[in-house]
Order: structure tokens, then sequence, then C-alpha cells
């Protein structure tokens, strides 16, 4: 396998950090650049303590012909949202394929990115072949493309929930409400008071009820399966545990279910995807931390259909969904890096 | 103020703990007994080390008419299910008032008692004298009782973010969805592997989804408020911290609400309940651990209704509850011992 | 009993915000102001969202006209060092009586102030007549001062468990090894990335070791204690909890003690004190969560003498304390407010 | 490279699923038996959710014959004291070599093994030629060994961090103080009343203060390495998190030291070890969650040596270290499976 050069942009949050732990096990990726507004003295592990003696790579700023010069063959960026579509468009300009970690080219619709986002599009012509990366759904597509809009770390659960059922018309698609828990990292690495440990150990709150940014992807995807028009109320929450999210997905379905009818569909559905898991009992988060697993549980529960969903934020909810992403785009077995 | 002489049955859980901690700050009341069927050569403040210096009392093994040689005025059971009503049943014979912690006298309909608890009443005679002890619905009724059956920490929040909707008929009863969050304390004391540090912290799932227990006690409050028949898919989940009850409750409203309307309906609702708070931002948990408040947020989201509650299950959510409970019952300020 | 009108400096913190949670069950104590540097259209419940329905006071900047001419009696300042003295000294000046929550007034020697704090001393007229309030050494003096240095979370547990040893001179004061343990509450309120949730839950570590300026506040009352001239390597940890402090403390014996002799020390020494508990059995800090105790357990293991001393950080090792301080100042019980 | 067929004894525990979690992504490992006294009709991932769908074994009870049939040609035993050490006389007795995670194996001294636990050897022809297995000191007598007594996760620590110090004969071997702080995973899978998480959350606490078995392990090593008689006070506590283990030891140099020479001398001392790394800040466990590094800071504060080592007790502390030892006892890289 011929090793890809690859850069990390925006070096200095939790999923490249993620990333950079995935990579350094992964046969077909070198880590060549990475990235940083922040303090550009700094190396990759002083960022990231867990790396040191394991990688030894200054950051530098984002500057794209110097990481042509370096013979970048991919890039990851972990840039916030309208910083990531700005160096994206200049890396793909470069001839650079790109999995971007960042929401910037998952909306389609130009209504909706300003309904929720407040602002249109940053880069309209790399959106038009922008794909979603969701591998479960789009493997043949992400295979092709030249950027992967990485999936969020809610939506992936929801979607994945949602689709077995959504595809065989077998929910109401106006009655889907997702309430989702996530752990503390989800909300990034910027100090905030909401995300001091004082603060939010020892407590749940929900946030952004019905408003949450990810209602749209979810939606995108699961109108696009069903072809139908769904509407989410999606409730996210914060829970006192560094990474994880549990997803409780509740829908009216459209007739009476058999839950082992719906048990085998689900297993049907996912029966090619090496880290989708439709388990035997409910889940807990823990199971799936720090692996690529999503781990699914369908039931009918007081006549209507609810679903739970869970992996690891950092890894399936970012940056192992972008490495199997990245190797869908190389060609290569989708579980190099993440299984085992 | 007379004091009034207490024994705790059932000493050895948090409850206990919880309670012989308000009650020691209470001006109208005196812990003379406390009863345990472990190790008896235990005090008091053995089980519940906070305790130490604040009070010397011997557990002593359950006997009624020792209770009555003490000059017990008023019990508390925290004893498990099933044996609770069994001591209930002998004190209230001999003309000691009760509040009992257990499920076991919240369940008037004989057929959900067989449905959801697999067993008849265990002592029917007295169910049919006992009141639901939600002050903020039953305060007349709790006042001249002799048994409240103490209500369940998940149930307070589900019947307390629901009555004023299902009082004013604003929602279809059977669309309600519960999907709630309890601290590690609500599973109680006795230690399990599902509640062994290791396994559930830095995790979250859901258990006996629409089958727990506290499901028949939500509905049967909340049709006897509306005259209706209501069904509740309730979700419990737990998640990593001592204490806490989060509640996302979202029901399909029959018609269009506003939500400032909402918002009017709740404060009136509750405008005589010192203990219920009707608060502008989406709570935490964290600012009702250790009080004896219910916050409670009612919105509109995505066309549907939710409110969120939330409690502290060791304080409102069983002990607090309970002593507020004796304070109606003793015709005193309900805030005695609780507030500030 | 006259209630004293209370002013809070720095109402934003966390021991502010405690400090209003006991306040408010104390009876003779009324919160009449709190001032704040943050956004002034705050109230002291926005800042403290427990707070909520059980004060009503809007948070305004520190002006000491506008406090006389509400008839202040009484400040605790929660203001950070140096802020804090600029402020305590204009209070003094109008007559009205200060605990200092801050570090400003603790060490009275000039060159121990500019070898751990680096600068002078902000109020060298008033330090002089400062009294450190630790109760359980210094209660006459503390009756009568107008300025109480409330003392470090820290320096307690370190101060307490040294003390009868050092008293007795039992052991080598040059010895001393403070392993001390802190719930993340002891770093404040002020987000930083050290106290960011995703860094410090499920982690341990170390800081500021052998520099940390808690460690002249400690070799000062215990020199003064014994007449000797003690060294104290304190070493501070960050534990992922809310609140406590977990002191462990190891001298050696200079001569070969007896631990039932040790402990009968202990309980003599402390025998007056209804703070201190001389457990029988190690501690944990919850066990002392939430209340004013400090429970100290003293050892001999390995010919060595261990003191193990906990408290919780923000009520004994700062707000509760403080309280018992303002009780003793005015002539009261020590425990008005504070137990039960 | 000939894949090893592998069996591991004890399965439930944690241990045993890290291990099995570990072997799976080794390339020279195939796990061929998993026994376990427990219920005998669950399979390894029926104990273990995570590795749900990677592997798919049935657990068994112990039985040699069986496991020689299976061509079993290593076993790691993830017994508990005791067991152990007659199932491992059994597997030796067969030709299979193992690495026992147990203590029975560990010390050598006869009265050591009685002062502190109480009991005779178990199997002392074994002991003879059991290997202590710390790679750092003992790499070449674990290459050639059949038996490796695999080290405890607390002594792992201390003695890494002191055995440079000791070797120069820099400190005073009877000053040794050793405050060590564990994640609750260190105790264990079995629920019990201390590790249930409402009372072990929230909280810290030591336990077998000076009394802890591990320390006559520690002792052990170090003398054999000094040639000194060494006197260590270790005193554990348990802190509330899954993993990790940070130790902050202290000890009284014999002359004054140079702090970096201190350094140099740790740099030196460890060169050829992958896994050591000695860090140029103080560390927190979370560096070392999920990986097989022990992170080292030595120091000097008011004139003590003081150390930090810090390590993830599950991988580093008991089934990586395993893993580390089963590489070098078949001359192969000691990193593979656990690095990168």
């Amino acid at each position: 396998m011929n090793k890809k050069r690859i850069a990390i942009l925006g070096a200095s949050g939790y999923t490249a950090g993620e990333l950079a732990s995935i990579l350094l096990r992964h046969s077909g990726a070198e880590i060549v650049a990475a990235t940083s507004r922040k303090d550009e003295s700094l190396t990759l592990a002083d960022h990231h303590p867990h790396l040191r003696t394991r990688i030894d790579l200054a950051c530098e700023s984002f500057d794209p012909c110097e990481l042509v010069k370096k013979g970048i063959d991919f890039a990851f960026s972990c840039l916030p949202h309208g910083a990531s579509a700005e160096a994206v468009q200049e890396l793909l300009g470069k001839g650079i394929r790109v999995v971007d970690l960042s929401a910037d080219y998952r909306i389609q619709s130009a209504e909706e990115q300003r309904r929720w986002y407040g602002n249109d599009h940053h880069d309209p012509q790399n959106l038009a072949h922008a794909v979603y990366g969701l591998p479960e759904l789009e493997l043949p597509r992400i295979s092709k493309a030249r950027l992967v809009a990485n999936p969020g770390c809610y939506p992936q659960t929801v979607i994945l929930a949602m689709a077995p059922l959504i595809k065989e018309g077998l929910i109401d698609p106006e009655t889907i409400v997702a309430d989702c828990k996530s752990g503390i990292s989800g909300a990034g690495r910027t100090p905030k008071l909401a995300t001091h440990f004082p603060e939010c150990n020892e407590s749940v709150a929900a946030y952004q009820i019905g408003i949450h940014r990810h209602t749209p992807e979810m939606e995108q995807a699961l109108n696009s399966i069903g072809g139908v028009k769904t509407r989410i109320l999606f409730i996210p929450h914060l829970i006192p545990m560094d990474r994880g999210i549990f997803s409780t997905i509740v829908a009216h379905p459209v007739a009476k279910l058999n839950e082992s009818n719906l048990v085998g569909l689900f297993r049907e559905f996912f029966e090619r995807d090496p880290f989708v898991r439709i388990v035997n009992s409910p889940p807990g988060t823990k199971q799936t931390l720090h692996s690529n697993f999503v781990d699914i549980f369908p039931m009918i529960a007081r006549e209507r259909v609810v679903v739970l969903a869970c992996l690891d934020n950092l890894v399936r909810g970012a940056s192992g969904v972008a490495v199997q992403n990245f190797n869908i785009m190389n060609g290569w077995d989708q579980r190099i890096g993440l299984l085992p």
C-alpha cells in the first residue's frame, strides 16, 4: 500500500488529536503536516500530550503552497465552520482530496443553510460536488469523491437509526423525536462556562431545543432516503462524561409492527456494514468508547417504535468515520486503522 | 411547636440517610428510633457517616410495640416494596401516622397493580385510605391523611410537567413521551454490576423501556386530573452522576399553542407552590441539587410541546417531599426544615 | 437576635454562591447588597441559579458610600487577591467589619509575602490588626476582630492535622509532606483549559509542586503554635469531582508513638470544637460534603505519623468557615446557620 | 510471524476484557480459548460487550487437557490470587508458557509472603523459576522465562520512579513515601459497597494505609536494584474515575541534587525503553489512558526528591504489560500490538 501524505488542518482541537492517534496506527497514512492558528511554536504533541514520543511534528500556519511542496496527497480539515470552507477551497484547487470535519459542506439546500446557519454557503462551487460522508448510505459516491463532508456526531445516530424505517415507509416521518445525550467533548476544546467542570459535572441539561444545526442534516439525509418530508424534533443534552452519544429516538409507526420483523429489517439493512452492530440488548455508550462502532437497538414500546443508537463522538462521530471515508476514497478496506 | 417523635424504618439506604439529615434541621421533629434489618449493632451514623456527631442512635429491629413504648408519633418507611406494606399496616394499627416512601400504596387500581407489579396489593384495607402524596395536587387530602404514599422520583417530574396541559386539555394524552435521566443513587444502595462505578461511569444507558413501574403511577395521576386516558411512553436512563433527575417530556398539542400563554398557564397553575419554580431558561439538574425544588421549563419546539423538569431525586424525589408531606399532615407550613 | 445587614463583594464566584445559600438559612443575617464587576444587570440568582426564588437582589458595582447608605453592618469579600484588599480597606474605614475570603491578609511576614506572592502587602495598616480566622486556634482573637482573614481550604486541613503534633513537639517539623487532593471548584469559576471538563475529567494531576501559595500560610500557623520552624512540602492535586479536599499528611515522629495515645491527643485538642470530628476509620470527602465539618483521622504506619483530613472546600474550606467566623465576631454560637 | 494460540483464564474481569482487545489487534496472537467460573453459557463478548462482532468465543470451564487439545501455546491468567497458582501450575506441567496477572508468583521471600498475604506460597516449585515481569528491569530474564509474574499496577509506578535513584544511591531508602491515586477499575469488577457509584463518585478516600499487599512487591524490586533495604510507606487512594494511576513519590536525598542532572539520569536509565516517557512538565493520567506508556516526571521541591509517575492501570498496569511480556518471551519487538 502506497502511504498517503496527510495534512491535518486545525490541529489543536479534540478531533485533530483523535485523528492523529488513529492515523498513527494506519498502514496507509503518514502525517506530514499539521496546521494551527494557535501558537505556532507548539508541536502536535504539545497540543495533545498523549502523542508525546509518537510523533514529532511542529505545527505550521496554513499555507496551501507549502502543503503542495510537502507533497500532501490528502487533507483532513478540523477547522471550525466557515474557516474550513476557505481552506478546503484552496486545497481542492491544488488537487488535494479532502475530508472536511466541519459542517460547511453538509447542507445542500441554500434555503436550509440560511434558515439554520443564518448565512449563505461559503463555497457553493465545491458544495455541488461534495458527498455526504455517511458510509453506510453513500459508499459508492464517497469512493469517487474529491471532497467528503464528514457527517455530524448526533446526525449519524439519528439517520442510521431511522434509515431502515424511513426507507420502508414504516413510520410517520413527521413524528420523529430524537432525545440525544452527548459527552462534553462534543462541545469542543474551547473553555466556556457551560463546559467548566464544576458547572457541567453532576448535572444534566438540554440545550438548543428544536433549533440545533444538526437538525437539517438529519432531515436532508432521511428525506433523500425516503422521498418524504421528515420533521425531527431534536433535543440535545450534555452529560457529565468525556465521550459518547446516546440517542433515544421515538416515532409513530404507520401500522402495527412486529418486533422480530423490525430487528430483521435492521440486520438486513446493515448486513454489509462492519461498523454497525444491531445489538440484542439495550446498549450503553461505554461499549462503543474508543471504537468506530455504532450500536443500534430497535424495539417496540407502548405502540411506538423506539430505536436506541450510540457511538463514541470523537471516533465514530468524527475522526473515525473520517478515516473510514479516507479508506473508501482510496479504494481500500474501510476497516484499515479502525478495526481490529 | 410540639416536636413529633419520629421513627425511620429501613435506615440503611440513601433515602433514610437524606431524611435524617433533613429532620435534624427540622424544628418539629425528633428522630427517636431507626430500624434496620441489617447488622443491628450499627448506629444510624455508622450507616451514614455524614451524620457522625450529629445523632447518636442505635438501629433496632422493627417491633411496633417497641415503637409505641418509645412514644413514636410518626413514621417514615424507607423499606423496600412489599416489606413496607407489612410494617406500615402494623404501625397504622397502633395509631401511628405514616409517610411510606415505597411504591406499596401508590397504585389504586388492582388491575394496574397486577399488570405492572405482578402481584396483588399487599394491604388493600389501608390502600383504600392512602393519599397520593404529591402536595401540589393533593394538599387538602394530604393534610387529613393518616397514610401518605410518597410519590416516585420520576413520576413527580412527569406529572407536574404535564398537569397544567392535561387539566386544560391542551395535548393529546396518548402522545406523551417522557425521556428521563437519573443519577445513580436512584437505583438504591445495594451494589450491583450495573451500578458498579467502572460500569456506569462514562456511560449512558436506557433501561426498562416502556415497562418501568413508575408508568402507571404517572398515568393514574394524570388520568385523574384530566378525566382522560393518558398513555405515556416512559424511557428511563442512568446518568453518571450521584443525584438528579432531568425529564424531557414531549407531547402533541391538540391545537396551535402560544409559548407565552403556555408559560402563563404554568405560572398560574403553580402560583401557590413554594417548591415549584417555572424558570425562564432551560434548567440543569445542578440548580436543584440538595434542595426540594422542582424546576420546570415549558416551551414549544417544532410544533410540539416540550416540558423540561428537574429535581434532586433524594430530596424532592423522596425524602424532601416526604418531609413536605409530614409538614402538611401536621398542619404546618410546608417549608419547615426544607426552606430556607 | 438582631439581624446583621450583610454585603457580599464579588458575587459571581462559587464562594459567593455558597455563602448566600448559608446566609439565607441564618437567623442573624440579611443579605442586603451584592457587588460584582461583571455584567451589573444581573441579579445574584442569575449568577447562581440555585438561588432562584430564594432571593431577589440585583448586583451593583462596589461603592462603599452606597453600602453605608444601605446600613451594611458586615461584609464578606469574595474578591480575588489584590482587589480584595482595596475594597476591604475602604469598608474598614467606614466602620464595617469584614471577613475577607481572599489571601490578602493571611501572611504577616513581609518577606514571606514577597517570596511566595511576588508583591508587597497591599494594605499593611489593616494587616497589622487582621486575625487569621481559623476558629479552632484563634477563637478569642477572632471574637474581637474587625477584620478576619478567612483561612485557605488546603491550609485548614494541614494546620488542623498537624497542630496537636506540633504543639506537643511529637514530630520533626521539617519532615512534613502534605499530599492534598482537591475537587475542581477549588480552582474557581473562571473557565480555563485546565478545568475544561474533557481535560480534567477522568484524570488526576499535580500542580505547583512545592511552590503553591498556601504553603507559607500553613507554615506561619504551625510555627506560631509550636515555636518552631516547620518546612512543609505541599503537593496539591486536582481530582475529577466538584468539591472536597482530602489531605494525606505524613511526618517523622521524634520518638516512638502509640496510636491510641495519638488519637487521645487529637480528641482532647479538639474537644470543644463542634466542627472537628476525630473519626475512627479512614474518612472519605463525601461524608463532609455540604457541611462545615473537618474530619480527621490520625494513625501510625510504618513508623511514621499519617494524618488524613478532609472537608468541603466551598463550605468549611471557604464560606462555611467564613460564617463560623462571622458568628464568633458577633459573640454568637459558632454553629448558627451551619449546624444542624 | 507464527501466530501463538492463546488461552485467557478468568475471562469475566476487566483485565481479561482489556487483554482481549489488545490481542485482537496483535499480529502474533489468536485467542483460542477463554475460561470462566461464571455462567458458562456466556461468550467472551457477553462478558465484555465492547467485543461484540469482534470475537465469537464461548467461555468454557478450566480444563488443562482441553486446552492442550486445542493446541494452546500460551496462557494469560487473569484469575484471582490463589486460584491462579492452581491453574498456572497445571498449565506449566503441560508445557504451556504463562503470564500470570495475579500476585501469586511475585513475592520470592517466604517470610514476606506470610507477613503481607497471611499464607504460604501456593506453588513454591514454579515460584523458584518465575520471573518478575517488569520489562524495563528484567528484559533478559523475561525473554527466557516460562512463567512471568506480571507486575502490579501501583508497584510499577513506584519501582520505575525510584529505580534510577536507588541504583545510584541518591536517596535514603527508608524515607520513601508513595501517595498513590487509582481509578476505580483497579478494585476489580465484583460489585461492593465501596465501589458502588454513589459511594465512591464525588469522593476521595485512602485505604489500607501502610498495609497494602503491593508494598513488599515494591520493596523487593528496589532492594534488588540497590542492594539496600528500602522501607516504603505506601498510601493508596481511590479516585472517582474509571482508569489511571497517579503516584506522587517523595524521598529524602542523601546529598544536594541538581534538577537537570536528575532528569538526565532518568532519561539515560530509560533510554532503550519505548514505553517509558520522561516528560518535561507534570503529567496527568489522561495522557496515558488506553496506552502502554508510563509517564515519569522527576523534580526537586523543598529539598526533597519528588517523582510523579502515571499510567493506565488496565493497560500498562496489567494487560498491556502482559502483552509486552508475551512479546519479549517470544523474542519479538516488545511494541507489537501496543504501539503504534
